[in-house]
């Protein structure tokens, strides 16, 4: 069973990512033969310049493998290094009904965001598309908002199956994470970069320990029990502690004698923590270069060498060889 | 100089193609480094299967090298065989305005015309953009109807260098074809395959003559004056014989004495020597089929040389590598 991942580089991963993306990802190795890859051309829709998307890549790269991506178990590439992608997409342009583009709901939200309608943000679903295709893909975890770009694929794997060869596509099917974690932002709102709420995973300590102690708190006095229900500080610390502890932080809420001082420290030593043999890993990436390289060379001649055979059998099939 | 010319092959090739592009084309393999390719990532959008995609692109091959294309002056190529273009496309794709293919006019005449509005027409000059992008053409003689997509090209250049480098892309011009032949069809419209007009530069001897032939004329008995003037048979005349004898037919008509059988038989003779030495040229191509190839394998290989170069250039700049 072939599982597939893209990974937009789009700068300092922070704890939202880490559990709605990464720690997902990291366990799926086990459970099949996952590809894994650094979505650097969709990212050059949305990156300011060139250096930006280069030093985006290689953090997401460095940051993948501090997380646990075990580049034994998983194929681990940048995108941009199976370049054939992009005939894959040609390919399927030919047979993709531009109504199937337009009612992408992803196109009109970066639109509504404020950025500018360019051909590479409307044209993505079907790169996705190839993305999937050319790995003869079997699953594709995605996010909700993600659910109808997958269906776009197996639309245009249906569409070029009909035309040119029932089976010559693999079609992958979706797989909905439903359960992973609501991560709330140090606002309260869900954590996500355009709210400005974020939590990085990797941070300089005394920055890390400023963002967590800054979190805004109700004037709730020491000695009087606190409210549970929608705290920003238990809800973060659920991610990080065991059961137990999150349960003698509940206590000591309802208590009463303890200030919210007290508690943020307890939540910035989880954190801090939970982090702490990832960020060890990291820093041993971060001083040997060339093994991240390594890594990603060696995914790079396994990707490319899968894509070859399903392109060979696509191109022989639609004519062009 | 660098010239980009890109061939549809899009099935038989008439009198109307040959005066319109190959003429021309062959012309200017003397006036600068000519790049030439078959389009046949194109001519997926309208294509109906593999095989006839195929058998087109082979038969423009074959035709074009019959007509005078020399492959020691220029080089000849399959679109397919350099998919590193896709690449480019995407790139392009990434800082192209919506706005500008919505309103392509080609675009829009192709669906008018009844073709399903689908992708790969709509990101057609994006690709067109990268096929002459990718080979630092300077000149792409068009028809003027091709005469916006130049300019698509040269504002997606320019984006590509105001991003990411002044001149990374070289900005091409275009070469508007307006002294070509006006090339009747065997109705007196326009030739074009979508009108069901056309005379075949290549075909069966009897079938091309009872063609010619069967042009309609009007009543006017043997002995009596023809009228010169919107006449098919000159007009077509015209394109395969010299000047005096066009002027000859002229007489001849004006004179009376001539029936419209003894003048389309003219026109047919001529015709058919006009052709004779390219369809000999042609026989030998068919009886070689390994030499056609060879033409094609070397042409892909100049110009897969060539766009790596730019592609190189390309990624580095825009942080691809």
């Amino acid at each position: 069973m072939r599982i597939l991942t893209g990974l937009q580089p789009s700068g300092k991963l922070h704890v939202g990512n880490y559990f709605g993306a990464m720690q997902p990802a990291v366990k799926l190795q086990d459970e099949g033969d996952a590809f894994y890859f650094i979505a650097n051309y969709h990212a050059m829709n949305t990156s300011e310049n060139a250096d930006e998307l280069r030093e985006n890549v290689r953090e997401m790269a460095v940051d993948f493998l501090a997380c646990g991506l075990d580049p034994a178990k998983a194929t681990f590439f940048r995108q941009s290094d199976v370049p054939e992608v992009n005939e894959l997409a040609w390919i399927l342009s030919t047979v993709c009904p531009m109504g199937l583009l337009e009612r992408c709901h992803s196109y009109k939200d970066k639109i509504a965001k404020g950025f500018s309608p360019n051909h590479g943000l409307f044209a993505y679903p079907v790169l996705m598309a190839a993305d999937i295709l050319l790995y003869d893909s079997n699953v594709v975890p995605v996010g909700k908002d993600q659910k109808q770009h997958v269906e776009v694929t197996r639309d245009l794997a249906g569409k070029i199956n009909d035309k040119f060869g029932k089976d010559l596509l693999v079609m992958p099917e979706s797989q909905i994470r439903e359960n992973t974690a609501v991560v709330p932002g140090l606002d309260g709102q869900k954590m996500s970069k355009s709210y400005g709420n974020t939590l990085p995973i990797f941070g300089p300590k005394k920055k890390m320990r400023k963002l967590i102690m800054g979190i805004k708190t109700d004037s709730t006095p020491v000695e009087e029990p606190k409210p549970i229900e929608g705290s920003i500080i238990i809800d973060l610390y659920k991610l990080f502690a065991s059961e137990a502890d999150v349960e003698q932080m509940k206590a000591d809420f309802l208590a009463g004698g303890f200030g919210y001082g007290d508690l943020k420290g307890r939540l910035w030593e989880a954190y801090w923590e939970f982090f702490a043999p990832m960020r060890e890993k990291r820093d041993e990436l971060i001083a040997d270069p060339s093994y991240v390289d390594r890594v990603l060379a060696e995914g790079a001649e396994k990707a490319r060498a899968e894509a070859a055979v399903v392109l060979q059998r696509v191109r022989k099939a639609v004519g062009l060889i």
